[in-house]
């Protein structure tokens, strides 16, 4: 199942938000559609909305009409400015849009109809680099995974995260393909569920063994010697090697190095952030209440309880064991491994 | 709102399962109904589930067709046995059901109106027993709480986990009649939500302002320096200090550790297994995977996805700061003050 297909003139985005029950795709005509699927996290996972942002600009500048080059870089420059601002913690979707910006005034000057076809041109360029970078980064981080583990994720990071085959759960896949019989324990992550809807589907799907548990659960699994290491996505990853992901992996994070268990973080180098030292610069997003103290629609939590609900935290860089990115493996100190895989940008 | 109510010849279990959107009482007239409404958690929390069982076998012996003596405690015992064994991880339930056999035996030879009788009066000394013990409980626990604190809790170990006041939350209460103006972060407890169903809604209740977190936010909580302490309740003590409470504790407890911030668990000294050395001998509860798969009815996760639901977990001595019990705040080493609060028994 594709988590997003471009069909030319029309991009058709997976919603995922009825996953397992109901597999319905968004049909988007213009930006403003993949801006709200993006928002309502019809789509999500950090490598996935920079390719959906990208497919969008390119509807967005497909719509314009107008002729003049350089009125057409401004307005598609103005709706890469709407599409960035749908979500603020993965950088992966800024990384999009300013690469698809970079590729049209490359472009420049062109007829219109060009300069959409040069944007089309990288966007399919950037979803298939996506999909062959997993492959590489599963290939990497299989080398990692001892035959037999059981391995830990949390959230989604998966074939729905991102162009296909995913990140954290593409290197579980590679370990898989490569015969060594591993199992899997998915956090639930509430509030959303991306654990038991999405990735628990995607190992279901794929037929390795998966066991589902709530987030409170992780502590005792380890304490009991029932996993062996923990993989997990990231939505941004500072210079210095601190990770943004889904909220509750921090925590994970602390209770791998309290029980000596290696954590890794699977991520494209797209999602580095070289321009931050450090996790402390990254923005959280902060949802609505409501995902918190409803469940399916029906309040379970009292009117008047306040609500915190970070959609990430940060895990700082010294209890994350490797980075597995698609140009290879890192380990620390992330400040010298991570800029060396940078270099030739 | 009473956790429950004894009417002479019913007992009033308040359905828990239905807050806060629903309070109805469950009108019980012999003891299976007693046993149904613990195994369904209409009533939870090891100091009330004591309490009701005590309950229960008072009106199981009530039922009783038999005038000889020795019969009658053979079959009152016989119903004990069954009360037991409808949840594994409390001991109170286990302790109150022996201190009821005890009063029984201790009142032998006599009629069943005479022996009914002393039973439904132990039962309710079991009952106000346990209201006081927590006001006591929470005079002794308020010192160790700061003005101003911001108190993390976990589940519900308040009035309604108990006869009255609640432990945890009896400790947070006395805290703020005494002015301390603190508040409160509710961790939702997944799978039943007890945090979000049942703490948030005491807490809103008594005007101590609250805020709901999911599981997994509590070390990004504690990470952005948002929170001063951390106070649960238990379910069972060992005689080391290990303590078994929801699931969850423990890794809120290396969390807490990690942060440098004191772990109190507030409990009645009837949680204390003298008998269990350490908490590996503590038997932990099962639940079924519906609890994980489903909510509200509805499955959120896959067909084919395995569960793994313990209802609670064991945090080694060694994290807890203090122990807050009835009898007083006991610190390390739990083995020598345990067994002096113990003295006298």
């Amino acid at each position: 199942m594709e988590t997003m297909r471009w069909e030319g003139r029309e991009f058709l985005i997976l919603d995922q938000t009825g996953l397992p029950g109901r597999a319905e795709y968004i049909r988007c005509r213009d930006y403003p559609e993949v801006a709200e699927a993006i928002r309502r996290l019809s789509v999500r996972g950090a490598p996935a909305i920079g390719a959906a942002a990208a497919f969008g600009l390119v509807l967005g500048a497909m719509n314009l009409k107008v002729d003049d080059p350089l009125e057409f870089l401004a307005r598609v420059e103005e709706i890469a400015d709407r599409l960035s601002t749908t979500r603020p913690t993965a950088v992966n979707l800024n990384w999009a849009l300013e690469r698809m910006l970079a590729r049209l005034r490359s472009s420049m000057p062109g007829k219109p109809g060009e300069l959409v076809a040069a944007m089309a041109g990288e966007a399919e360029k950037i979803y298939r680099e996506d999909l062959e970078g997993n492959r590489k980064m599963g290939r990497f981080g299989q080398e990692l995974i001892p035959a037999g583990a059981r391995i830990l994720t949390h959230c989604n990071a998966g074939a729905l995260a991102t162009a296909g085959y995913g990140t954290a759960l593409g290197v579980i896949r590679a370990a898989h393909e490569a015969g060594k019989k591993v199992c899997v324990y998915a956090g639930e992550t509430r509030p959303l569920l991306q654990g038991a809807r999405l990735t628990a589907w995607e190992m279901v799907r794929d037929g390795i063994p998966v066991t589902l548990i709530t987030d409170g659960m992780a502590g005792y699994l380890m304490a009991k010697g029932m996993v062996d290491l923990v993989v997990v996505g990231a939505d941004r990853i500072a210079s210095n090697g601190d990770v943004a992901n889904k909220i509750g992996t921090y925590g994970l994070a602390v209770l791998a190095r309290e029980h000596g268990l290696p954590f890794y973080v699977a991520a494209p180098f797209s999602t580095v952030d070289m321009s931050l030292e450090s996790g402390a610069g990254i923005p959280i997003e902060e949802r609505n209440a409501e995902e918190v103290t409803h469940l399916a629609g029906v309040r379970v939590a009292p009117e008047g309880v306040g609500v915190w609900n970070p959609a990430f935290d940060v895990t700082p860089a010294r209890l994350v064991s490797a980075i597995i990115t698609d140009r290879g493996v890192v380990r620390p100190p992330y400040e010298k491994t991570l800029r060396e895989l940078g270099i030739g940008e």
